[in-house]
């Protein structure tokens, strides 16, 4: 592609325009690049990035924890693809520490991996700029990159966190509790600001004491979500960030005498069957490991426009526990 | 290792011999062997396969689904002992193919891992013979593998499937279904015996239509289900053969008037949420991966005894689904 840039007298943007069938570019630009690009054999497949040397039919998936199953259909739509495409995807988890993420993305980069699908610990993901120079493909999924433009596919977690919280209050609940992953993520800070967005538009006061963020192992939950549900003026809804928050919560609500109502961030097995049953907002794993995979693949086979961020909608699932009524 | 066995005239097998401190080697053969240990300096820490060029303080784990949950608590347990040893975790999964098994730890042994831990799909392990004789350490978990020795870790599914069905039986039940995994899949055999050898302890006929093996996945289980429990004489209590299995015979039962009677094998989450609760004989996955991986450290820190084949006792947790009495 630097090939034909240099020949055409143009950028390599120019040339991508032509090549992806864009706007933009003049006809007699246009007809340089064509020239070029006839003269150097250069064909969309067969670009500097498909050509680079020891291709190895392989990709990396990057997830931040190997026990949360929420990952489980993510990487299992990504091995699909993989495997539709003729390659061998190799797994690694960061376990939520953006220093291992960077050793196991540069591990996975050293044993030659085509491509890369990460979904971030860190928030600097600078360290990668060699390595996409040097040709490796990287999309990003269930979280954006931090300080380098990518392509990366999302659940919108702002508006599912709205719409979730936005359920509840029409059921009649005004003090709502929130709980939550750590603030640092990016995912747990866009559930909060839907959270906090439906209650500033339902006009409700959100009290301190009633949003807690933080570590989402059962101990935690199990504590915050006991002293949410304490106190004189106790809440009489939760809305939880995770499903690994909300099998907690659900724990904590089975031991109670009085009914609270419950919206959980992500569908989870057997929530049908739990009961109440559990109203959640569903993120559609498989589609997003499938759309960050074909997003890479769509790289690996020279496509060279910008990078592209999909937001993929989330689905209310009402099921009985984000339906029940206010009670104390 | 080499060096020292040309020393001092022996074979390696006596410097193992040596080095393990085990019996049958004369006094005179170890004190040549001692001698050229520390001739050349060798220690166990730097054993051959520790001083293997290009170690790269990475292993590898080798799943048969990405999606099964009860490898979850495994792989994290794996990547535990990993980190304590200063290494790194790439895993993959074989999707429960034989052929996809054999590509992707050949993949993993070119890109040089130290050791692998692998829940074998196929039963023909003998590809490996080259990778073990060049240094890289092995062990299996969950299944045995085939046609060669090597550490195995495994839980004891005959025992638990053996125990689980007496249960059933000593709450009255004599028509008991059995709802397994594929039949070429050794712990699916294995529960099965174990199932068989309870009722044929108990003096109890195993009908042919009681048992049914096949892919796990719900269609087929959920229609076989059906199946048992319906006709003129239908099975009053019903054993599943794994947590894929068990998960899709709650949800029939949750849609059956009558109480059927259930033992699940694997325990898992929210089964004691569901109503009503649900039985299950539990293996220990975390266990399952940490033995593995201490088995493999071991080797990796040049221990060269015989392989170990460790099984691990199953939990009967009773919970209120397997103590329903028959009822038709």
């Amino acid at each position: 592609m630097k090939d034909v840039a240099a020949r055409a007298g143009v950028g390599l943007k120019t040339v991508s325009r032509v090549v992806n069938g864009e706007e933009g570019v003049s006809a007699d630009t246009e007809h340089r690049v064509r020239e070029a690009i006839t003269a150097l054999g250069f064909r969309r497949n067969d670009s500097a990035r498909t050509l680079r040397k020891g291709r190895t039919a392989s990709i990396g998936l990057v997830l931040e924890d190997l026990a949360d199953p929420f990952y489980a259909p993510l990487s299992r739509a990504v091995e699909e693809v993989a495997r539709a495409h003729g390659a061998l995807l190799i797994n690694g988890s960061s376990a939520e520490d953006p220093d291992r993420e960077r050793e196991l993305v540069l591990a996975l980069c050293a044993r030659r991996v085509d491509g890369l699908i990460i979904i971030p610990a860190g928030d600097d993901h600078r360290y990668l700029t060699p390595e996409i120079e040097a040709g490796v493909a990287i999309s990003f999924v269930d979280r954006a990159p931090g300080l380098i433009d990518a392509d990366v596919v999302l659940s919108d977690s702002f508006e599912g966190a709205r719409e979730g919280t936005a359920h509840l209050i029409a059921h009649g609940h005004r003090r709502i509790g929130f709980v939550g992953d750590q603030p640092q993520i990016q995912t747990a800070a866009e559930r909060l600001r839907g959270y906090r967005t439906a209650m500033a538009e339902a006009g409700l006061p959100v009290d301190g004491s009633w949003v807690s963020l933080g570590p989402t192992n059962p101990e935690r939950v199990r504590a915050e979500t006991v002293r949410l549900l304490s106190g004189p003026e106790p809440v009489t809804a939760l809305f939880a960030g995770n499903n690994r928050v909300t099998v907690t919560v659900v724990r904590v609500l089975a031991a109670q005498t009085r009914g609270v109502a419950l919206v959980g961030f992500d569908d989870f097995e057997l929530a049908d069957l739990l009961s109440p049953p559990v109203t959640v907002v569903a993120q559609d794993p498989a589609q997003l490991g499938r759309s960050a995979a074909e997003l890479l693949f769509r790289r690996l086979e020279g496509v060279d426009d910008p990078p592209r961020q999909l937001a993929l909608p989330t689905r209310l699932i009402a099921r009985g526990s984000g339906e029940l009524p206010p009670e104390v």
